[in-house]
């Protein structure tokens, strides 16, 4: 019995109008990439299991494909967790590889093993899969792309500059106009954390915070005391209640509440060089904003925190995140490698496209031209032609069969191609081509060259 | 204790040379296989460990790797394999994917599952990585991208001279001039075992045949004995031991070896109708030949076979391959879809393409220029031309940090940056950039516009 044909779930397949519009945003994300002087590298699909365990906590753990040994993979593993069933402790014998689950770990591994081959300040991109054996849900897959652009080696403040105008550039390409580029710093909350003596309160507070917009100043306060905080803690930072103005006015407000903190001050002043500066130079299409909810990566960030949302009236998420981390390649053996890095959201980006009808007609265009099969003496006349527009880059076809001129008419429709050749008798005897346009049904015979010439206008 | 970083055997990173150079090659095959009317399809990295399994006969099984099930995979896995220690046994209930080993099962499934979607012929193409646990070994990797174009719903023989024009512009497009695109056709070959009255002796003969060149007729000719192929048998195919000529003297020659078998002279009219077009057209640079000991995929191949062959000299496999099939999508239920496709050899092509010399500089092409950054103010004054360059596609970089400048012009210089531009208070004071060609030496000093146009030349 045949069976009947799937694709496990979380996964999907992309029909050729997808790949094409994937490919599109793709294509754009890369030469920005390349503008900058980003350089693409690519890593294996599975690393060794131990270099991707324990990177990304129990949850992570967890959610890594791991990869079956091949072989007799059952003759060396323990009786005793056989027979326990003890599927947990069983996994690290059987299994020495697994999927990759993000890019970033991969690229600190790649770092610190070329490290005698990479010129620094390391400039990479990296745009592949990644997987997760995360539950599926709408927008959340199981095989999934990043879109990566990471500078290594150097803590200079302009890389955050240059990053906020790259993803500047990369939405305004894409005709995305109004999206904000939020920014932050880890230091920053690392202030706040130290003004309201609690720095372990620190994620409850900036959650309860981001509310403010729904819930207003009461509710946000109230939330706030249920976790803990304390009233006086909360009069400390008042101002943030009312976090509004422009990016200067936002950065006095903290320059002022965290005059205390040193590191708090640190990162009033990075931010304050970062925002100076993308303002100076200016951005096409995007807005920057201060957001002192922003607390994304806490663990793993130590400086610069951004996150890009689509514009308003868009509902999605975050399209872009990134940030700056102090010791991404310690775990590997290399210390003191600063690095900051931006993240594009594909999927995500893809639907707002979609949403907002961006996508340019050229991107699904295929093939120009179907030529029509009259037999094999008409199928090599135009054959001869076929050969010459392909070479100068015109995708045109040849209906294969001599099907019924109906069905082969039917067909260009179908896979909206928008013109078809005819070569008959006439036309061979002339040495002409008859271009019919399926749109308007206007035909008219012309001569090899006009052929040429009007295919790849 | 550090992990010591490593990649899994097998497996590569690819370094910004490197994936540049892939990308070239990647993108030249795409190119011609639009202008073909081929258009991209991607399926997930794992199928249904179903869907791969037997697909591929049991060195394929063996072959496929397979993914752990995600959770406590061992809770319902049957105790007496888990005691017995039966790996091959146990697989299937505790894996339920598996990663894909080539793109031509999934292509099937594809079809099969998105029947009603699609519009028949259908060209599709693939550029995707497979996986396979073969023992690496030097030019056979466990991760490695496959190139696949195939048409399904047609058995128009017009497709095959279209595949062998599609090797041809892509190998030309290449540079490499003199690539042989051998082709052969299964019913030839089934024509050959009928004639010789031996079906089962029939991969015996033409893998005895191959060796012509290599120890001469009496030595073919001895194996041939040796693997049980009778003296009458071998007689009656003695037009084979000097199959020269053209390929019409040799299609002449089949005709009248195979006239006996239908099948056999059902072959040779295909060869006729694909070589006299093909013939007629014209190829750019490669050259078309008949093989009567190319067997590839014997089980598989029901019509035409291809394969190509590096340009003599280069001591390199095949680069490519393919063929036509009758059957492809019967295992998943739809029946008599007729297809044929042909595939490239993307690692191959590199070691070709760098054995000769014949990656354009272009390619590896990265960042045009440099800006020395001599502090805050001067970098700003650079980043304002860094981002107009930028917007017009320019690949321009500041150096991050204010180090010293012999640094920052060896920075540029180990990157392969062939400019840098120097912004210092003169400059500033002037509205002016210095650009330094750093091959030549020569110093300039240009307005924005000028440095534009450098850079953009």
């Amino acid at each position: 019995m045949a069976q009947k044909p799937g694709i496990p779930k979380g996964t999907r397949d992309f029909s050729p109008i997808e790949v094409a519009k994937r490919q599109y945003i793709i294509a754009t994300i890369k030469h920005h990439f390349e503008t900058f002087g980003f350089q693409p590298i690519e890593t294996p699909s599975f690393e060794n299991y131990d270099t991707l365990m324990g990177k990304y906590g129990e949850e992570g753990d967890r959610l890594i494909f791991k990869i079956l040994n091949s072989g007799d993979y059952l003759a060396k593993a323990n009786e005793t967790l056989l027979v326990n069933k003890d599927s947990v402790k069983l996994t690290s014998q059987i299994s020495e590889k697994a999927l990759r689950y993000d890019l970033t770990v991969p690229f600190a591994r790649y770092v610190v093993q070329h490290q005698n081959d990479i010129e620094f300040p390391f400039r990479r991109y990296q745009i592949q899969p990644v997987w997760r054996a995360d539950r599926p849900q709408k927008g959340r897959f199981r095989e999934f792309y990043q879109c990566d652009a990471d500078v290594v080696g150097s803590t200079s403040l302009w890389q955050e500059v240059e990053l906020v105008q790259l993803y500047d550039g990369v939405f305004s390409s894409l005709g995305l106009a109004g999206v904000t580029i939020k920014i932050n710093n880890r230091k920053v909350l690392s202030g706040i954390a130290e003004v309201i003596g609690a720095k372990d309160k620190l994620i409850d507070f900036t959650v309860a915070l981001d509310k403010l917009d729904k819930v207003g100043e009461d509710g946000v306060k109230k939330e706030m005391l249920e976790k803990g905080i304390t009233e006086d803690a909360i009069a400390k930072v008042q101002p943030l209640f009312n976090f509004t103005g422009s990016i200067n006015e936002k950065l006095e407000k903290l320059s002022q509440l965290l005059a205390s903190s040193e590191e708090g001050m640190k990162g009033v002043e990075e931010l304050r060089f970062i925002c100076d500066n993308v303002i100076t130079v200016g951005l096409n299409k995007s807005v920057l904003d201060l957001d002192v909810t922003l607390a994304r990566g806490l663990n793993y960030y130590t400086g610069a925190i951004f996150e890009v949302t689509a514009p308003e009236g868009v509902a999605m998420g975050s399209i872009g995140g990134g940030g700056r981390y102090d010791d991404l390649t310690g775990i590997f053996g290399l210390k003191n490698m600063s690095g900051v890095g931006i993240s594009f959201g594909l999927d995500r980006i893809y639907l707002v496209l979609e949403d907002l009808g961006l996508f340019p007609d050229t991107v699904t265009e295929a093939t120009k031209a179907l030529f029509i099969n009259f037999g094999d003496t008409e199928a090599l006349y135009s054959m001869k032609a076929i050969k010459k527009l392909r070479d100068m880059g015109c995708k045109v076809e040849l209906y294969p069969d001599t099907a019924k001129i109906g069905k082969q008419f039917q067909h260009a429709d179908k896979r909206g191609i928008p013109y078809v050749v005819l070569t008959g008798a006439e036309e061979m005897n002339n040495n002409k081509f008859t271009l019919k346009n399926l749109a308007t049904g206007e035909q008219t015979a012309v001569s090899l060259d006009e052929l040429i010439e009007q295919l790849n206008k």
